[in-house]
């Protein structure tokens, strides 16, 4: 059997490495016509075919790329949005890339010059964009948001009613018998985390409930570790509320464990909700009452909004999609009788 | 003061969609010459000024993109890998993008295509490739595999030793008082499953554990609820050995989680270990004990590999680097007296 020939063969004879072969091959224009011809000259010698030459054509199959941006890869609340998509994008004929926009350090000027350099057909924002960024990145190509979106801006999103949602959880805890209650907050750059604590407290108001300053406590990101040291800090105290509302699954995971280390039961001495479902939330022990967000669906119509955007079409609107509550084993009536 | 002037009114008053006068700004050639006319007179009269020009310049800067490319994104263990890509990538220059390849359902020409299509300096991947298909993508440019590598190939790679690390786990539930050992093997298209698994049959030879095909169990993806369905039935039999070695944390995870179910006291009755250190294994009550991969460094490693190969040296070759035993409360030494 003959072996294939590598690139490593066309670089070894033609004394060059395999990256100028490459660039030879792709980028002719980059590589000094001598160098060009010998490579070629080379390749006619071993028979080699770059395999690009045939599927490079049917590429023509692909409408473009479309940028997802994301804020966090390390946040497990993303990869079901960014499924949907991609399944969404896949099924219209359009490739997608992920960003990893990291704005914190490097800044919208860094997100949209990489945005220009890749020449995208459409960009989906999955991070807080001020309006006169998000503005620029429509000079590229069209938008939409999802999850977080500013509301100042003209372009649309996607996103569910966080603080209904929060409410909702917010008085489950209050019904299941709770008389006082703590949070873990979010950070406020995010519209989420502003606006589930804004019906946290709203709710507790409603209710008469006092607010304890104690028991509010600002998470600057959705860490497990801060998270963690934030719980075990008022647990330390031993005066500790009845519930938590957690602003994410990871910040209810982080509560549980630190309830763990602190002996404290739950859900009997201690109830906690969740917010988003992450699988992570099935996984704890007990597994965390939460608000499950449709994850997949949100990116799903956030890509199809941003195509038909592409196709020309006029924006028809921005879409609000409902939550659910769902109760597992952090939480429980009072006064039920506990089934195992 | 005066509104700034949006894309979406010059699209208004010269009578097209915003998409359009994004074409006619970023792909001029794309739209028939009296549409570009039209919106540049438009522009004109409203004085607007396309935010790119000045700023695509400025990104002379970038020395290019290197393309990540990932077999699953809804697995906590790379978050951390792409992370030490992107921040080695950039502190020399280079963008870069993540391109989540679901090889199984589109195949390695989808992958091929879509990096040729977008014009990249430099590739990383971490999904197990055939030789084949690694050296098409050399013909596009410098290629080097993280994790996951294809011995046959000639494409350099980092990753750790999954043979000696598997052993060290498995070890240590035998050191810890186990007589008795069960598995929760990955999928065998992967490297890292096949190994661990010899790793571990060598050890029970070694020590003269018989094998139960009862507790050996293949899991065909890292998925936390295909685990605890196995996990469950194989409680369920009453039968159970008292360790278990988990090809990753997310079976660890999900083994606990049924465990839990299962009245079984962990480490108690069951011992368990995981692969990987990713958070959620320190999420989970108890905290399991498991091998820290380096993987932001591993990240690390593969890209300055990638970026010495675009400058045009040769690859110095690839490079495996260590693991840790990381014990927590998932296992304990019988004999001892436990601690709190």
């Amino acid at each position: 059997m003959k072996a294939k020939v590598t690139i490593e063969q066309i670089a070894t004879a033609a004394g060059v490495s395999s990256a100028t072969v490459s660039r030879a091959i792709n980028h002719p224009e980059l590589v000094n016509s001598a160098t060009r011809t010998l490579i070629s000259t080379t390749m006619q010698e071993f028979k080699y075919e770059p395999p690009s030459t045939a599927r490079r054509q049917s590429y023509g199959t692909s409408k473009g790329l479309i940028a997802i941006e994301i804020p966090w890869l390390d946040n497990p609340f993303y990869a079901e949005i960014i499924r949907g998509m991609q399944v969404a994008a896949r099924s219209k004929g359009y490739d997608t890339c992920i960003i990893w926009s990291r704005l914190e350090q490097e800044g919208s000027d860094s997100l949209y010059n990489q945005l220009s350099y890749l020449g995208v057909s459409g960009i989906l924002v999955v991070s807080p964009l001020d309006a006169q960024t998000l503005e620029r990145l429509k000079s590229i190509a069209p938008v939409v948001q999802c999850c977080e979106f500013n509301p100042d801006s003209s372009v649309p999103y996607v996103s569910i009613d966080d603080f209904a949602s929060a409410a909702k959880a917010t008085e489950h805890l209050i019904a299941c018998g709770c008389t006082s209650l703590g949070i873990l907050r979010g950070p406020s750059s995010f519209k989420y985390a502003r606006e589930r604590y804004r019906a946290f407290k709203q709710v507790l108001e409603q209710n008469g409930i006092e607010i304890h300053p104690e028991w509010i406590r600002k998470i600057p990101d959705n860490s497990f570790g801060l998270a963690y040291a934030e719980a075990c800090n008022l647990f330390a105290s031993k005066h500790i509320p009845e519930g938590i509302f957690c602003c994410s699954d990871v910040f209810g995971a982080a509560v549980l464990g630190a309830a763990h280390k602190y002996h404290i039961m739950v859900p009997d001495d201690l109830m906690i909700i969740g917010f988003d479902n992450v699988s992570m939330s099935e996984m704890v022990t007990p597994p965390l009452t939460t608000v499950n967000q449709p994850r997949y669906r949100m990116g799903a119509t956030a890509c199809s909004m941003v195509i038909e955007q592409i196709k020309g079409k006029h924006s028809s609107g921005s879409v609000v999609l409902d939550t659910e509550l769902i109760v597992r084993e952090t939480t429980l009536a009072r006064k039920s009788t506990r089934s195992e």
